[in-house]
């Protein structure tokens, strides 16, 4: 590998400068952290299934014309995306009661919310990402009143998006979290969805049984963390069925979509 | 079977009185037509495939939010449903061009749309279903123009649900066609999603090869209809994979998940 400048080192990704400006690398890592970094542990092959589901999730939203900053999967482990200005903002839908929610308002995990409800938090992790509203977004200039119209607007169709293409395989999407990042091209400014797609950021169930098919099996060490990952990437068509002879080469088989 | 009475014959359904007051079944036919009914033909087990279709699609959008006159299924062609005063409007969605839009228009079909668009045609066999605007549907006192909002904005969360839940299983929807009607319930009138959603009425292609798998089969005379019909089912999980001894009880095997 080429040495390269390291832009940004997160929790479960690294951020590289791409090979032509405007352009990032995303490095998805094993790590695996929760509670703020209280907790952390390094799952093998969980970076190269997310890379995997991320470009899967980016290049499917495109069927409903919401833009993204995915360019393509160069690796198993990297993808070269658009450079964008991200918002420091967490935009999180949630279609049934879990998680901090439950929590936070004394709701049973589990009750479906009449109608899915959008919550923001401040990126900020030196104070726990705190939950805001849609006023401290604007009033603290995050994002404008437009741009933030604009990511809800995005973050609503997602939903409709997401929650269809799970149910179409079996997966109850409770709830998730997206990120945004703002975007010149042509001289034109415009919100994309940036970040990741994946059951690191996501809550699902399957839609029978309850199972948590997420990152929740590690926030609650209920273990099978990367079997529960790898069964919604065989869901989806993105891993084929495990057999002992391909397995022995370890970790995930991934099935490409990558034409070039 | 008891007697009952009819309240309307269609081309592909018959609708009879439901047991209660508000109620009406839908029994699906066999009976496939196109071009206003100049072709005829009947595909043994289309009614069983459609009913279950139309349960499952009909439960599924229940997950945004979107209300439906659906009950539930009751036996292999039959369904119950609330009663509703149809709207004569059929709404239709083009995400990619196809059939009468690419020869009214000259364009080449399966041209992606830069956006998604709707359409409207008048619900009148003797006319053709005629092409009319928003503007007709309000004007000649269809629907309301608040009942016309709600019909596209109902509409456009079904698309992106929809293309989400057949990208999680491989298919492209290419465009489809809903029915409204107007629901009292409780002294209060609403707009619910009303009719069936099955590949009647919906243009399917295969992601990666293209292959229709819906009633253009029929209508371009391209043979294996029910195949097709059935390849949907069975990405979905309404359909046992088949084997020669459940096929011995001759016609598809549904699995059921009404839990009655």
């Amino acid at each position: 590998m080429n040495k390269r400048t390291k832009i940004y080192e997160g929790k479960a990704k690294i951020l590289y400068e791409g090979p032509e400006a405007g352009t990032i690398i995303q490095f998805f890592k094993d790590d695996a952290t929760a509670f703020n970094n209280q907790k952390h542990d390094v799952l093998e092959g969980k970076g190269a299934l997310n890379n995997r589901f991320s470009e899967y999730f980016m290049q499917r939203i495109d069927l409903i014309g919401v833009p993204t900053h995915f360019i393509k999967r160069i690796n198993m482990r990297e993808q070269l995306v658009k450079k964008v200005e991200i918002i420091p903002v967490e935009v999180i839908v949630r279609n049934v009661v879990a998680g901090s929610m439950a929590k936070r308002l004394g709701l049973e995990e589990g009750m479906a919310l009449p109608r899915s409800i959008v919550e923001f938090s401040y990126k900020d992790d030196a104070l726990g990402d705190p939950l805001v509203s849609d006023e401290h977004v604007t009033a603290l200039g995050w994002a404008t009143p437009p741009e933030l119209d604009d990511m809800i607007a995005m973050t609503l169709r997602i939903n409709d998006f997401l929650t269809g293409l799970f149910a179409g395989i079996g997966i109850k999407l409770v709830d998730f979290k997206l990120e945004f990042g703002r975007l010149v091209e042509d001289g034109l400014m415009r919100i994309v969805l940036a970040d990741e797609i994946s059951p690191d950021n996501c809550r699902l169930w399957d839609i029978e049984t309850n199972e948590k098919l997420d990152k929740d099996r590690f926030r609650r060490d209920l273990g099978g963390v990367m079997e529960a990952y790898r069964e919604v990437a065989k869901r989806l068509g993105l891993l084929q069925e495990e057999n002992s002879e391909i397995r022995d080469h370890k970790g995930p088989v991934l099935v490409s979509d990558n034409k070039d």
